[in-house]
């Protein structure tokens, strides 16, 4: 699992910060999660292929989630994109992308197809054989969602090395691989874990922008490999959050620690600090595995 | 008059490029020219004060003269703007930014004045004791003006040594500057020459972006100092143009000729070619006067 992070700074675009966007790399998808401003732009930077993308993610309708959208709407097109485009969002998304390309009359020539969100439930809005994608609903100042990305179990590994040597057909291959035992001609019984490996562990990731302190969302995000959360202040600014509706980084890492996830990652930082390290420095007193998103940074789970 | 271009090439932001946008400083002005997506960051690159610009052209709506324009009011409000905002530009654009406005809750705490375009004829959109700005109907795929800003002829400069040396009453100084003789009490004439300089010549600047070769615009544009003119193209691809309703290098150069203006400013590349340098080349065989917009540039005339 991958995560590039192509901007994760608050309120608005700057010569070297970039407001929220990040590519998921997750069992061969690549899932764009929100899209500020210039995010096409990072992505060209981050030599990342639009090609690959083909579900985007938008948390809410505010401009520095959602104003990079209809250029990349329209950079698809240019690019001569012909497969389904799929997006998913707040109910209103698909009104605002269709009158700007109705006023540039710039149809696109591909499918794009709208998932709009309206539900304050949790609702899984994306599934395949190999992963899900469920809605988080939190709490900001307009309708907001974080999205949880779950690997599915996948198969056992078959040990192509000891089904060879015990001559095993591979009319059995597929048994194998989902975890029964091989009776051979001869009646041996050869268990299933003298032929395969277990599969890889599935991996997750919850990305919570943008919310205020929320704790409700723990006991669907509980032990996630990854938790993105926000954090737009210190607690030195803590008197901020409950009118913006935003979080400080030790409130993130309340929740990182009460969820037991394995790796807490801040982002979303108001740029009034001198210092992205701040944040980690208070989110540390509360919990340990703490990393510092930042613009281009790529972090491999 | 300084003209400052923040992006000046075709379709879709890049790494190095950056779609339309200049902004243009004519007798204390700052006139924002189209807006297209990382607008903001170019005005924060080039050290240009938000707060200055009171006023944004927008040509047409096509997303690469106008995307940027979401977030640049949404940053004007995230920078405490109390002062009126005039925007011009087709019909349709005040819908388009009203949407994106209550979807995400974020109304402006400064006056937003829309000004829709609608007519095909030129008609003058601003005007003060200064400047005028006027409207070129141009030749797009869509509804498309460029704008004709004309400074106005101001008062004489009064010489204040000659008058401080004729000890004239400041009463008479207003006189002066309208061009008015003095008498002075014993009945001696001083011809207003002696007391005044000539005023600055007013200067104009055409904004032709984007458009199909148009004769049309010449008598508009006659005479002009600086025409900034799109070439899209070279000849070599002009088979391009009158799909596309785009220009060559070389058609912008016929423009320019024949409205006999006194520089002409190319720009609105294509990135198909390796060298901006080409297109100057191409206007350079029709048209001495030839310079290259490119981002970050600043023209002073």
């Amino acid at each position: 699992m991958k995560l590039h992070i192509l901007g994760c700074y608050a309120a608005t675009p700057r010569t070297m910060t970039n407001p929220s966007s990040q590519v998921l790399e997750i069992r061969n998808h690549l899932f764009l999660i929100d899209c500020g401003e210039g995010t096409q732009v990072q992505l060209r930077k981050n030599k990342i292929k639009f090609s690959r993308i083909n579900h985007i993610f938008i948390s809410h309708l505010h401009g520095d989630h959602f104003f990079g959208l209809p250029g990349m709407i329209s950079t698809f097109r240019l690019l001569g994109r012909d497969k389904e485009m799929h997006i998913y969002g707040p109910k209103g998304i698909k009104e605002a992308i269709t009158l700007l390309l109705k006023l540039g009359d710039s149809w696109t020539n591909y499918p794009l197809i709208f998932h709009e969100l309206v539900s304050k439930d949790s609702e899984v809005i994306f599934e395949d054989a190999k992963v899900s994608v469920e809605t988080i609903p939190l709490d900001h100042r307009i309708y907001t969602n974080g999205f949880l990305f779950k690997e599915k179990v996948t198969d056992r590994t078959l040990n192509i090395h000891a089904v060879t040597k015990k001559k095993i057909d591979k009319a059995y291959f597929q048994n194998i691989k989902n975890g029964k035992d091989v009776v051979l001609d001869n009646g041996t019984v050869v268990p299933n874990a003298e032929l395969s490996f277990d599969p890889p562990a599935p991996m997750s990731y919850a990305y919570c922008s943008d919310t205020a302190f929320k704790v409700e969302v723990i006991p669907q995000i509980l032990g996630v490999d990854v938790l993105y959360h926000e954090s737009t202040f210190l607690e030195s600014e803590s008197h901020l959050t409950e009118k913006t509706k935003h979080s400080t980084a030790k409130e993130a890492a309340c929740i990182a620690r009460d969820a037991k996830v394995s790796t807490l990652l801040l982002g979303h930082y108001s740029t009034r600090y001198k210092s992205i390290e701040l944040f980690k420095e208070e989110a540390k007193t509360i919990f340990d595995n703490v990393e510092l998103a930042d613009d281009g940074k790529l972090f491999e789970f």
